[in-house]
C-alpha cells in the first residue's frame, strides 16, 4: 500500500462536524460576485432571475416540478454565521474584498419575492419553474442551491411519471436510496418520486419528515441468517403477521413461494428479485392459487425501468406491485437536468432592464415571465402554452380556459402559505397528466408541445438585442 | 391550474425541520429485519458484511475508493432518538414488533469492526471495500448509508480521475454543485473529485469542511447587472486584483479578451464557456500576448468530459485549465455504480459459517477475506489481485510485494485513526494510478485487470454451496 496514514494525530480529531453551513452549500463564485456588487454599490439593486430548462433531458416530452418546498425552506434559512464568514475573510482571494462585504454576509436574510409553478405542475423546456426578485447580492447567492434541489427534484419526478405510467395501474415503490448520490439525496429523490406518482418509498426519513408511505420487507441476507429459509420466513412472518412480505428467491423461487403459501393466513405478499419476471411470477400466481392464497399478491424489483414495466405490463405478467431502485433514484439514463438561473431584469437608474445573453446556441429571452397554459375547455385538455411578459394581457379564446401557472410563494422574504402537504402535489401531477394528450406521454419518441412567446415578448427581445449589441461593443471600441 | 393550496393552515406550519435524523436514513426492510433478529434471538449473532462492486460501470477498468470517512463518521454518530423511537412504534407495520426492539434501538451505538480500503486506492470488480463485523442487528442496520454514501463518491472519484487523466497535467476543477443531486451531493461529490485527482472545487462547503481548494470566477449575469462588459471587468478587477478571472464571452469572446488584457497588471486568468475551444483558445491566446499578457492564463469550462479533454489535449490547444461540472459531478455516462453490500459469514452455534447467494447470475465469495496487491518490484508496477480469505498465507514470489489492501479502521466502534486528510487520499490515488499499467487507463475500452480468488476461498465456496443445496431444501420437502 502507497500513502501513509498520520497517525500521529489524536482520535479525538474525529469529532462530529455538525450541520453543514447553508451559507457555504454554494458555488464560490456567488460570493466573489457578491463582493464586487457590494464593491461597485449595486447589490442592492433589484435584480429578478429566472429558472428554466433549454432543453428536455432524451426521450422526455415533459417535465415535473419538484423541490420547491426545501428551495423556500432554504430561503427562509440562510444564514452566514461567525466561523462561515471568518473562513471567507481569511481566504487569499478575498484579501482586496472591502469589509462591508462581510457586514452584508453576516446580516443577510433573503428579503426577496418568489414566484412558482406549484410542484407537480406538468412543464416545457423554456418556461420558467420560478421567478426571484431580490436585492442583486441575495438573488445571485441563493442560486445554486436552489438550482441543484430543483433539478435534481423535477429529474426524479418526471422519471418517476414515466415509471408510473408503465405500471399501468399497479403501485411503484421507490427503493433505491443506497444507489442514490448519497443518503440525503435519496430522502430528497424519494419525496421527488412520490410527487412524480409513486405510492411510497423504502426511506424511512422520507416517512418521518414528509410524511410519504414507508415500505419494506427483507434482504437475501435475511434468509441466510437463519439455517434455512422457512426458519427465516417463520421469523419475519412472527414479527409481522398479516403484514408480511416476504422475499421468495434467495435460493430457488418456485420453493420459496410454497414455503410462503404454507404459513398461516393471511399474508401480504412475496417479493421477486430477480430472473425472467413474466415467467416466474406466472408459476408464482398458480402456486399461490393453487394453494388458495388469493390474497398474497406478487412485487417484482430488481433493474426494473419504464421499459422493461411496459412489457410485464403489456404482456399482462401477474404483477401487483413494482419496487423501483437505481433507475429511478438517479434517473440513470438522464441523470442531469440542465436547469438554468437567468438574470432577466434589472433596475438601471431606476427603471426595470430586461437583459439575455445572446449567444446563437444559448438564446433566452429577457424580461420577467408569466406562463399561461391553454385548457380546452370542451375536453379538459391541454392545448398549448403561451410565454407572456408579466402584467401582459393573455389574448382570450372562449375555446380556452387560461391557467397562470406562475403563483406568488413568497413576499419579502416571508411564504405565503404554509409548506403543501406533498399528497397535494402528488395529486395536481396526476390531474395534469390525465390533461396531457396521449402523444406527450410516449416513452420512447419525445414529442414537442406547442410553447409560444408573446408577441410583447419577441418586441422585448429585439429591442433588447438591439441595445445589447451597443452594450457589447461598449462605446469605447 | 388543478389541485388547491392548504390555505386554512397557518404559516407557522413552515418550520425549520433541523437535521436529518441519521438513525432513519435507511430502508425500512433493516429495520424490519431488525426487528425479527431481535424476536427470533439471534440479533446479538456476530455476523460479517462486505461491500463490493460485481460489475464495472462501462467504460472503466478500475475503481478510486471514496466515501469511507463519511461512513465511518456516519457508524459513530448512528443514534435513535425519541421522536424517531416513536414514530416506528406507531408504524402499523411494527404493531406486533416486539417491545425488546425498540429498546434495542435506543441503546444502538455502532460496536462492530471495520475494515477497508483507505480512500484513494484502485480496486477492482469482486474486491470486498470494506468489511463490517458487529452483532447482526448492528451490521444490518448501517447497510444503506454506508453503501450509498460509498457508491456515490467511488463514482465521482472514478470518473474524476478518467478527467484529469485527459487533462494531460492541467489542472481539473470540480464545478457541478448546481447540477450535483442536491448540494450535499455537491460537497461529497467534490471532496471525491478531489480524492480522483481534481485540484479544487467551486462549492464553498467542501472548502469549509475538507479544506479542499476552492476556486470561483464570475457569471455571465454579473456582466449583465452592469451596464458594459468593460464596467464589469473594472468592479470585479477592482475587488480581486492579481487573482482575477474573467468570465470572457458573455457578447464576444474575443472583444472580452482584448478588455481583459487592457486591465492593470497582472490578472490570474481568462474563462471561456462556449463555442469551440480548440480554435477560440488559439485566439484568444494570440490576443494575449501580442497585448504582453503572457501571465493571463486560459481556463475553458462548459459541457467538458474527459473525451473532449482528451481531444483538446491532443490537439494541444493553450488551455492551462478545466472547469466540470455536470458530467463529474453526476458521472453522467455511469450514474450508479451497482455496489452491494452482503452477509459473508455468520456465528452459528458458535462457529462462524461461510455465507452466499448462488443465483446463477449472481455468484458471490462467502468468507472474510482479504485483497493482495502484487507489485512488480523491479518495475514498480500493479501485476494482478488475489482474493483470499482472512488469516490464509498469501503465495510468497520474490518478484512481487505483496501489499493487503484491507486495513482495520474500527474496533468495537471506535476508529483506529484520526479522520485522515483529504490530501493523503488524493495522493494516494495519484501513486496508484502510477503504478497501474497503462492499459487499464484507456478511455475507451476496458480492459479486465488480473483479479484470482485463492484456492482456499474456491474450497469454501465449494463446501458453502453443497451445504446450501441442503439449506435450500429446508430438509422438509
Amino acid at each position: 500500500m502507497t500513502g501513509t496514514l498520520p497517525h500521529d494525530r489524536g482520535v479525538a480529531d474525529r469529532k462530529p462536524r455538525g450541520a453543514v453551513p447553508l451559507g457555504l452549500l454554494t458555488d464560490l463564485y456567488q460570493l466573489t460576485m457578491g463582493a464586487a456588487y457590494v464593491q461597485s454599490g449595486i447589490s442592492e439593486t433589484r435584480a429578478s432571475f429566472e429558472l428554466f430548462v433549454r432543453r428536455l433531458p432524451r426521450a422526455r416530452s415533459y417535465l415535473v416540478t419538484a423541490g420547491l418546498e426545501q428551495g423556500l425552506e432554504y430561503l427562509s434559512e440562510l444564514r452566514f454565521r461567525g466561523p462561515e464568514i471568518s473562513f471567507l475573510r481569511r481566504h487569499p482571494l478575498f484579501r482586496h474584498a472591502p469589509a462591508a462585504f462581510f457586514e452584508r454576509l453576516r446580516a443577510l436574510r433573503f428579503t426577496g419575492d418568489v414566484w412558482a409553478m406549484p410542484e407537480g405542475t406538468i412543464a416545457f423546456a423554456d418556461e420558467p419553474l420560478l421567478r426571484i426578485e431580490a436585492p442583486l447580492i441575495e438573488a445571485q447567492l441563493v442560486e445554486t442551491f436552489v438550482l441543484s434541489m430543483i433539478n435534481f427534484q423535477t429529474t426524479v419526478a418526471s422519471k418517476a411519471a414515466r415509471i408510473v405510467q408503465a405500471a399501468a395501474g399497479r403501485p411503484v415503490i421507490e427503493f433505491g436510496t443506497r444507489r442514490a448520490h448519497t443518503a440525503y439525496a435519496g430522502l430528497y429523490g424519494a419525496r421527488a418520486a412520490f410527487i412524480g406518482g409513486c405510492a411510497g418509498t423504502s426511506n424511512v426519513a422520507a416517512g418521518y419528515a414528509f410524511g410519504i408511505p414507508i415500505l419494506g420487507t427483507f434482504a437475501h441476507s435475511f434468509v441466510q441468517a437463519f439455517p434455512t429459509e422457512s426458519a427465516a420466513f417463520q421469523a419475519f412472518w412472527a414479527t409481522f403477521r398479516e403484514r408480511t412480505t416476504l422475499l421468495i428467491d434467495t435460493y430457488d423461487p418456485l420453493q420459496g413461494t410454497e414455503r410462503a403459501a404454507r404459513l398461516p393466513r393471511p399474508i401480504a405478499a412475496v417479493r421477486l428479485d430477480s430472473g425472467d419476471f413474466h415467467v416466474v411470477t406466472r408459476h408464482m400466481r398458480q402456486i399461490l392459487d393453487q394453494h388458495g392464497r388469493p390474497e398474497i399478491r406478487i412485487m417484482a424489483t430488481g433493474d426494473l425501468n419504464e421499459y422493461r414495466i411496459e412489457d410485464l405490463s403489456r404482456l399482462k405478467a401477474p404483477i401487483d406491485s413494482y419496487g423501483v431502485g437505481t433507475e429511478l433514484i438517479t434517473s440513470q439514463d438522464a441523470p442531469a437536468l440542465g436547469g438554468v438561473y437567468k438574470l432577466v431584469e434589472i433596475e438601471r437608474a431606476g427603471r426595470a432592464v430586461g437583459t439575455a445573453k445572446f449567444s446563437l446556441e444559448k438564446l433566452s429571452y429577457p424580461g420577467r415571465k408569466q406562463v399561461y397554459r391553454r385548457l380546452e375547455v370542451a375536453r379538459q385538455r391541454f392545448h398549448s402554452d403561451l410565454i407572456a411578459r408579466v402584467g401582459e394581457a393573455a389574448p382570450r379564446d372562449p375555446r380556452f380556459r387560461l391557467l397562470p401557472l406562475l403563483r406568488p410563494v413568497m413576499r419579502q422574504g416571508l411564504p405565503l402559505r404554509p409548506a403543501e402537504d406533498v399528497r397535494h402535489a402528488q395529486r395536481r401531477s396526476a390531474q395534469q397528466l390525465d390533461q396531457l394528450p396521449a402523444r406527450y406521454k410516449r416513452l420512447v419518441e419525445a414529442a414537442r408541445y406547442p410553447v409560444a412567446h408573446s408577441p410583447r415578448l419577441r418586441e422585448l427581445l429585439q429591442q433588447v438585442r438591439e441595445d445589447e449589441g451597443d452594450v457589447g461593443a461598449d462605446g469605447e471600441q
